[in-house]
């Protein structure tokens, strides 16, 4: 690595050697599809995996449902989140499936343990086990299910492809990505619903065009703006403690919007500049996916060196072992960086 | 991928599409240094990582340490383990340290959560929380210790460098991979000791050694096949439930020593065949460095379809999701695959 076609190149160190090194693609493109930044093959068709659940939570705001069921800004976040599983998340879920006249046992995405050790205790230390309420799709489900309410379907089987609510979804990534997905491969996501392959180059624009509003029609476009600014205003909705997704739209606010999907997916939105990202780690390493993410928004969103400085903590992150020692580092190879920056 | 450089890959499925892709380095070798497989710029120097814990063990045997102080198999065998932190492998570790009259606060490797969620609970439900005793490397800090105090050195700061502890390890290193040290690049393990950058190629020679006893002199080939025997006997101690190294060790007895690294290394000891292996997953992902490590050990261990039917249930590994749906696998790449096989 680097190779033709995956030439972006995160390097992970440790002491003066290079220990490992991950290779991604990314587009970087406007709402037109003009591309800001192509590296490598873009036109490579990826799963968005949870990448893509602000998209698919526009039908909870398009049915009507959110605005029935009166939810909360929180709750419009959490309804494209991947979160940690903390209290909040869990109780925010809960409410949303609550205003629909259900509880966590309609949720068909399966039971996880909370990301952080200090949950995970909280469970233990009470004799409980983690629900469904605890995966990190929960609020993304609990929005599937007030979609169903909304469209009077039956709940049981929302994660099924040929559900009113799943057809609802795709065909919200379909139009935004000019993509006829029963064309496409589809896999199943790791909360089960469907996952569709898309070429990245579209994704990118997708998320410019939901920026932009360009294209999509006033009721789609309010949407899209509507869910944005509502993780710029929950952001610890949208992930948790710690972590990427809330602490860049914490410091960045409506400025950028992040979201993180598994296998080293990353997409985002820069409004201001009216683009949208997409970008894909070969290997999966999500470690390698935030630091490149972190790279783009150097370029493209920070205005002085402060907000520079904030995001090569993750651009040129520090690795230390289980005594806190430093030991190496995760950073873009040199000729990314510049590659990048140019 | 794959490059040039590192020729065989690991895919990672979802549905019908290739999600995710792992490429990797390979040498098999014998004692001589001859290369059985050659697979990408095997002349690259990884840090062996955790892979090279029977070696970092030898001073423990040669120095009269282990005899002297009684030591069972199972501490033997702990000695060279990175372990899931179960409660039989943290009560193993103290016993070593009980018997040079230590305890666990002399352990310099840092406090590790154990890997297993049950054993997570234990600690939680107990009111406890992890100490060194449960950090994977315990045991090979236990043998160090073991050997400091046989040495007769002060044990505080047996983790540095110039420490005679780490001065006799690294000369085991050196001496087994005709490599000095002292020339080559250094990093601090997650574990505070020191790793050295050595060949990969001289790295699977020096696991040949170890299985031959070829070049080693009497002590070292008998401290060798004293520890490789022990693993063989004690597997659960070198690693875990539901671990690699622990099923194939309990499956193939003394036929496979096998031990895996951080950042994607596996070495290998095939005593019948004298062969020894080293490879690394450029990314560092363990998924595909275990994955490799099944099918070469399909080629020069299994011989007959039952064991190669044992060893794919790695090398072709299925993934499910977390409502146990079957989304995809991990498998060897086919021209990967075809290449190891030839």
């Amino acid at each position: 690595m680097p190779t033709a076609s995956s030439p972006l190149v995160v390097e992970v160190t440790r002491g003066p050697l290079v220990e490992s090194r991950h290779a991604g693609i990314l587009a970087v493109s406007d709402s037109a599809g003009r591309l800001e930044v192509s590296a490598g093959d873009v036109g490579r068709a990826v799963f968005p995996r949870s990448s893509a659940k602000l998209i698919q939570a526009l039908p909870l705001v398009e049915t009507g449902a959110a605005d029935a069921l009166g939810l909360t800004v929180e709750e419009l976040a959490i309804a494209g989140a991947s979160h940690n599983g903390e209290e909040a998340h869990v109780a925010t879920a809960l409410s949303m499936l609550r205003k629909a006249g259900l509880d966590g046992s309609a949720l068909e995405c399966g039971c996880q343990w909370p990301e952080r050790g200090a949950d995970v205790a909280r469970l233990n230390r009470a004799g409980e086990v983690p629900t469904a309420l605890h995966n990190n799709c929960s609020g993304k489900h609990a929005g599937f299910l007030c979609v169903a309410c909304r469209l009077g379907a039956v709940t049981a089987g929302y994660v099924e492809p040929d559900h009113p609510v799943q057809r609802e979804v795709t065909a919200a990534l379909s139009a935004l990505t000019d993509t006829p997905l029963d064309e496409t491969v589809m896999g199943i996501d790791g909360c089960s619903i469907p996952t569709y392959a898309v070429p990245l180059d579209r994704l990118a624009r997708a998320f410019a065009r939901l920026g932009t509003g360009i294209g999509l029609g006033a009721a789609r476009s309010d949407a899209a703006v509507r869910l944005r600014k509502a993780a710029a205003a929950a952001p610890f909705m949208v992930a948790g403690t710690g972590r990427f997704c809330t602490e860049v739209m914490t410091r960045f606010g409506e400025r950028a919007y992040v979201k993180t999907g598994a296998e080293g997916v990353f997409c985002a939105i820069f409004p201001d500049a009216g683009l949208g990202v997409a970008l894909k780690v070969d290997d999966g390493g999500t470690r390698a996916s935030e630091a490149l993410m972190a790279a783009v928004m150097e370029r493209f969103v920070a205005r002085d060196d402060e907000e520079r400085a904030f995001l090569s903590r993750w651009s040129r992150r520090t690795l230390t072992n289980r005594r806190d020692i430093t030991v190496g580092e995760v950073r873009l190879a040199a000729d990314s960086r510049a590659a990048l920056a140019a």
